[in-house]
């Protein structure tokens, strides 16, 4: 057994033998790789796959099976709504924050209807229909969901807001699972050969190019010729606490990571060749804190009494920005219209209540003045349909003045904050791993988590983002790579 | 002239003559450099010193002169003032934050008090006296004083507060200048050659090892054989849009880098034979809204009206704080007995007056029953010297209540945001550049700017730690290059 624990690229020249052979060798199996898979197929490319898992899945298979498309689908028309590749795209820049990037943005922008068609082609099911509301993931078999911050500030004003989050057909939660199923069965009747419990440890170079990659299978290295190019589909680095510590420290406030054995190799291995990685310090989080659904209608206070977003945006972006906020937690508070007990799984705790603001700000021991002064703006203004400060948006932007009063407390070691990692290698828009000078190194693809693309700022992420990231680049990466 | 535009590594094969060959070669004239000259010719190696400028300085040179030493030195001493390596080492890992080197923090830690002997055995002059009050350099030639955020919230309850600002004695503020001519003038009589007009274009590899470089010269080639090693001592990448946008993009917002030249040349020779950079991401700034020093005693707010810091830390950690504010400005709230003209240089503007807090904020457009609550609130507990939200400690905690007041405006594009950045090489204690799986590279060295070290953390930056950082771990790398 070779040691390439630090994931060493090895010489050609040094490979015993070749055990596999083949036109394009994509790694890992979630949705990115699946993509890259039917796109090197279809060009009529050889192809193999290896994943160290068993099966299929990735953190593909754990999501909601959510991907984010717009400029007007069928769905979207069919609701009501218009949106055009203009909003969509200037929305998508918004999402990217200070991390955009731009070439990504406005290739999906322009083609994000036909990458919508593909998935159909794919025999991804889309019933069509739109459910209305602040929902989390469809818990009936709907299609299409307001799944970001589109009608919320600073978003609204500089691009019409539509829903854009594109649901598998699926009753209930958990559409990822059939999702990846439907890939992997396109994958496999294309002719993909698949060969799993195959862990990459290395990348294979004949000077600057990369020819291949050595896989670890029982034990044993095993050397795989890729003639054409490798693509690199691992996921994120969330569950290697070394890189998190390196280059996402601020996740250790957090206990909730989720992923499926992301570990950064895709990101490592292409470093190891000069790839270079960007935005490692982003990461995404959310906290389950719009289920039941009327405790959307909450205001979310800091240790200090002040409100710090406003609400009616995504519940990631809120739960972002609550990590932000010092103290270690936030309060969600509610009054009696609107507070229910919350999920168990969310992990939050009735921190005070009270029949007045008053009394509650006294039971958090708070200084008499803040959050009582607090929810009275809010409520003042919430009465006229007004927000001044943060510019919440009615319906969601109501008055809590019914009580008595509950603050929830969202405690970020206690309560239950699931994060994953955005950053990862700088990726062309067509999915080549691109050097510190921007030049792309010959032979190496890279899609999804393991590369900084369309959700590369945590702050403006929204659901769909990711899977409609590692579906689409995933598809360019095998593309490019057959060519 | 080869193309080495983007830093590639020239393999020692290639190189068509050697015109410089030395034990260690040094790319780089501030502090850091000098300091790793002194130690490898101290060591006995031979020195050649590459610096793209004319002569001597970089950003050192454009400092306050100013090194952060605690642990009990001679000035504190005789101010009074018990400070102990446990105290001092706290609170060098506090202002790392989450982005905290602690083998860094703890090797200085224990050996600033040596440093200090070393700087002074270098000939750099210290009166040893210690000057109270809120500064952000002497104006006279005082060599002591309060440069970071030790007796504010959190700090001073984690660790016992002192002054560690020790600053070069010279009459009035710049005593980078001087620091590096004392430094430069110890390297020259140790016999350092220095060549000047000569930029670093390229790595020089034999096989893993660096053994040399390649720098231009009057738009020529030419090719060093360090036998030793090679000192990267190049500082940021403030001057460098593009690295910038890569990696440090939230400093678009601001408008005033500083530096001398700080293109991250060093960082990506470094990145060119598999140096990992990291915390690219964390940048420093600061605007002199602590002078005149009246307005130290002020209290900010962002845009809706709302405290975000104790203002009694840092001038620089405020400002960090202020430019997280959304909005893209924050007021500095003052009333008549510590308002006076700001310095122009400082492009702060008077956005809000009133005989009252009330009038204010109605000048400044904010809905009723924010600023002035803020203030409210403020004024209460300052009377009794107490601040409930952020811990701010008398006696810059005081009441603001003596009317008129003022709002100056703290504009991030148009105020004086001066910032650099902090994110850089990995390295160890050493000063070894260490590769992605923290294996040191044969042969490659660096410190300062174009490493993340002891400031590693924009929030928690203190004036000091930076020349701390360059000086003590520049001399580092020069004795483990020449060892």
């Amino acid at each position: 057994m070779g040691d390439y624990s630090q994931y060493r690229p090895l010489n050609a020249a040094d490979v015993p033998q070749w055990d596999f052979e083949t036109d394009v060798a994509v790694i890992g199996f979630g949705a990115t790789g699946a993509c890259a898979a039917i796109e090197a197929r279809g060009a009529g490319a050889e192809v193999m796959l290896f994943e160290r898992s068993s099966g299929s899945g990735g953190a593909s298979a754990l999501s909601g099976g959510e991907i984010y498309i717009g400029g007007g689908t069928d769905a979207q028309v069919a609701a009501g709504f218009t949106d055009t590749v203009e909003d969509f795209t200037t929305y998508l820049k918004l999402a990217g924050g200070p991390c955009v990037d731009e070439a990504k943005c406005e290739r999906y922008g322009r083609e994000a209807l036909a990458h919508y068609q593909w998935l159909k082609d794919q025999g991804v099911p889309y019933r069509g229909n739109y459910l209305p509301g602040k929902v989390i993931e469809p818990t009936d078999d709907s299609t299409l969901i307001w799944s970001g911050s589109e009608a919320a500030a600073p978003f609204y004003k500089q691009a019409r807001p539509a829903p854009r989050g594109h649901v598998i057909q699926h009753m209930g939660w958990g559409g990822g699972r059939p999702l990846v199923d439907v890939l992997e069965a396109r994958a496999r009747d294309l002719g993909t050969t698949i060969v799993p419990d195959a862990r990459a440890v290395a990348l294979i170079v004949e000077g600057p190019r990369v020819v291949g990659a050595v896989v670890r299978i029982d034990n044993r290295d095993r050397f795989v010729s890729a003639r054409k190019g490798v693509v690199l589909a691992t996921g994120g680095f969330v569950f290697n606490e070394a890189m998190r510590r390196k280059h996402c420290p601020e996740t250790f406030k957090l206990r909730d990571p989720i992923g499926d054995k992301d570990d950064g190799v895709g990101i490592e291995l292409g470093q190891s060749v000069g790839g270079e990685a960007i935005h490692m310090d982003q990461f995404f989080t959310t906290c389950p804190w719009t289920m039941p659904e009327s405790h959307a209608y909450g205001v979310f206070v800091n240790v200090m009494g002040q409100r710090f977003i406003n609400e009616d945006c995504y519940h990631g972006r809120v739960s972002r920005c609550a990590v932000d906020q010092p103290g270690g937690k936030v309060y969600l508070l509610l009054d009696n219209a609107h507070f229910v007990q919350p999920m168990d799984f969310a992990r939050m705790s009735i921190a005070g209540t009270g029949e007045t603001w008053d009394e509650v700000e006294a039971e958090l021991e708070m200084p008499a003045g803040t959050l009582a002064a607090t929810m009275d703006l809010y409520n003042r203004h919430a009465r006229e349909g007004r927000d001044p400060l943060f510019d919440k948006q009615p319906p969601i932007l109501t008055p809590l003045d019914q009580g008595p009063f509950v603050a929830l407390e969202l405690n970020f070691e206690a309560s239950y904050f699931s994060f994953f990692t955005l950053g990862g290698l700088r990726t062309s828009a067509d999915a080549e791993v691109l050097d510190h000078g921007g030049t792309p190194i010959p032979g190496l693809f890279a899609a999804g988590r393991c590369t900084s693309g369309l959700p590369a700022w945590g702050h403006g992420y929204s659901s769909g983002m990711s899977l409609a990231d590692c579906t689409f680049f995933g598809r360019q990466a095998g593309i490019k790579a057959a060519a």
